[in-house]
């Protein structure tokens, strides 16, 4: 008789950090810093159109969305990006409306090639404006029927390689493309992450910062089932929904024994949200964690006027004082008042500024540290098996309504 | 010797109704429907302005965003609304710099009156144009210091009555005056809440609909500890984040037997979070109870148009078909493919249309519900003592930074 078990040993940083290194040579994600951008930026030169529309769903736009409504008024950028993901009819009809369609170039963005929001839109384009080769520009995976579309069609092409998910994506061509279109600086967002990168695998001050964070976010899961994202910035809205992605879909999982895994994503805005979760936080169940995101410099001067107004004297303190100041001392004031009450694990992310290098930053942090969740999880980060089903049943309905 | 103790008995339907005939004595929403609108609409025809902003966070600004947002593109409003809700620099700046000032309303909300947020903002956009009578607006309780500011200034005012909390105040002034002026129909919206009332109140459909439901989540709040709403239609964005709140801190709570209770609402968006969180639900840990939202008519014939590309046959079965009936066959794919699994426990609301009765309907439900559980967790449903803490470390440290 041979007695075979899987039961989970105890892992050590270095068991895990040789997984990732072997999980390296064939997950794509994790070398996407150090690729060659020039094509995008040639690319990006050529298009005079005002309005890039992404059509696109998921993991084809929740990454460039983050980065551009991170960066858009910070930044002196030359076009406008809007994004098309939902069926919601009163949603297409609104947001189309918005736009000087003959001023505008469409990036169809699907890496399967047959997602059905994706293309029942750009359908609905075809039918308000003529889609081809000076208007319209395809990012898929090399081999797909979107692939054939753009081919068939001599629209231009660019591939999201096979080993690159689509929630992993925002440093290929999927991110890249779309923002060096509109004017952000790309290569600056790779040396963000790339950063990131070299401090971890050069086990430098990211390697015990992420394997801690990671080990015990794993061992306390099943008490503190859920880690919210505090940012204080109204920037950073895109973020904690690409995180919420990220967090939920490659970590929801079944694991190698059989045992449902999963740690639920919950984004939050200050100091917005002091006046709705908080509470919540600070008095109810002890079930979450709590990072909190910072921005250092929001490169503002925007201050509180020294002005009086009748009745309101005592909040006269005020006048005189930056607004990026307020807000980074209600993060602090939150934060404190979290960490008195000793029973809450709280962590704290400082992000320099509102620039493509932070934004990179932290988001490769984020793509590492779900990496290395999976491993101490025994799940698979990189599929998404448990959406297909609901797949099926979708095709045979309308398969069905429309007999 | 006396042995005294408050265990929670077991607790009827009679029981908890009873606690909520009581308490509508005191708590003020419960009310509100039948208030009298004629001041308001009286002080909405008399706004020339065509801008509308709305300065308040939390309670004071999200039952007002998720009307105006579920209605602004089906309705042919008269009026722009926005919100200046945050500290962020940069998102005051640029929300400003996008409105035309001196064609705007401002309506200054908040309940306490000396709310750090509102008034700072308020101070800001007193240092660009001149804020009186003529275009500013207050809405406060009767004795704050907000009201005096507004009484010495001669700037007209509204209450928002001692009972009636911040986040159960949409159906007070806080909601109804800036929608009022924009075009809304507020006595539809008093209609629409109505309906849930009385059917509620008098034992019809609505009052086993929710005191099961209510039971039921507190009942499994130990396994279930969060509730996804999970709505088909981005335009109930605002009203997953009002949901949020709501459930949020006015569940989130230590309850009579000093004992940590709290239920998480995530809210989350069809279809694009199938392509995010549903893989968590479906094959995370069983932790989540789902609340799908559906929209039945979204007065729209939108469709896929009878267009055939190139490659992409595969997805020609999808032409013709209306995009309504596309989303709301995504959100019962969605249903069906939870419900198979049998042990995610899940309900379905579907509302009317895109209408003020259908998102009054909703919202009152939802504070109706809210009441129901926290009495069934033996909490206080109106407060919210743990934020206070935090306000009182912000006090300090600001007036340490600028001394």
């Amino acid at each position: 008789m041979k007695y075979q078990h899987n039961f989970n040993p105890t892992i050590s940083d270095e068991n895990i950090f040789s997984e990732i290194i072997k999980e390296k040579e064939y997950i794509g994600y994790y070398n996407l810093t150090s690729q060659n951008t020039t094509a995008f930026k040639e690319y990006a030169t050529t298009v005079k159109q005002s309005n890039i529309v992404v059509i696109g769903i998921g993991g084809s736009t929740l990454g460039t969305y983050a980065i551009y409504k991170f960066l858009k008024h910070s930044k002196n950028l030359s076009k406008k990006l809007y994004f098309l993901e939902t069926t919601d009819p009163i949603d297409i009809k609104s947001k189309i409306e918005a736009i000087n369609l003959k001023d505008t170039l469409f990036i169809v963005i699907s890496k399967s090639g047959t997602t059905i929001e994706t293309i029942s839109i750009f359908k609905y384009i075809n039918s308000l404006i003529k889609c081809d080769k000076n208007n319209t520009l395809v990012i898929t995976e090399s081999d797909s029927k979107l692939s054939e579309y753009a081919k068939i069609n001599q629209i231009e092409s660019f591939d999201i390689p096979k080993n690159v998910g689509g929630r992993f994506s925002v440093f290929s061509a999927v991110g890249l493309l779309p923002l060096a279109i509109v004017g952000i600086d790309i290569d600056e967002l790779l040396n963000g992450a790339k950063e990131v990168y070299n401090s971890f695998f050069n086990k430098d001050l990211k390697y015990n910062k992420l394997l801690n964070k990671a080990r015990f976010f794993v061992e306390y899961k099943n008490s503190f089932n859920m880690n919210v994202v505090f940012s204080y910035s109204s920037r950073l809205e895109g973020f904690n929904k690409w995180y919420i992605q990220l967090w939920g879909e490659s970590l929801g999982k079944i694991d190698i024994n059989s045992t449902r895994q999963g740690l639920t994503p919950i984004g939050i805005i200050g100091p917005v949200d002091q006046h709705s979760f908080l509470q919540l936080i600070i008095e109810g169940k002890r079930d979450k964690t709590v990072t909190v995101i910072k921005v250092d410099d929001f490169h503002s001067n925007l201050k509180i006027p020294n002005i009086k107004l009748d009745g309101l004297s005592e909040l006269d303190y005020l006048n005189n004082l930056e607004f990026s100041s307020l807000i980074n001392t209600q993060a602090d004031a939150t934060i404190e008042s979290i960490n008195n009450l000793n029973d809450i694990p709280c962590d704290v992310i400082t992000i320099d500024g509102v620039s493509e290098r932070s934004i990179a930053n932290l988001m490769y942090e984020y793509e590492l540290l779900t990496s290395i969740c999976a491993k101490f999880m025994y799940i698979d980060a990189y599929n998404q098996p448990g959406v297909e089903a609901g797949k099926i049943i979708l095709k045979d309905k309308l398969k069905d309504s429309i007999k």
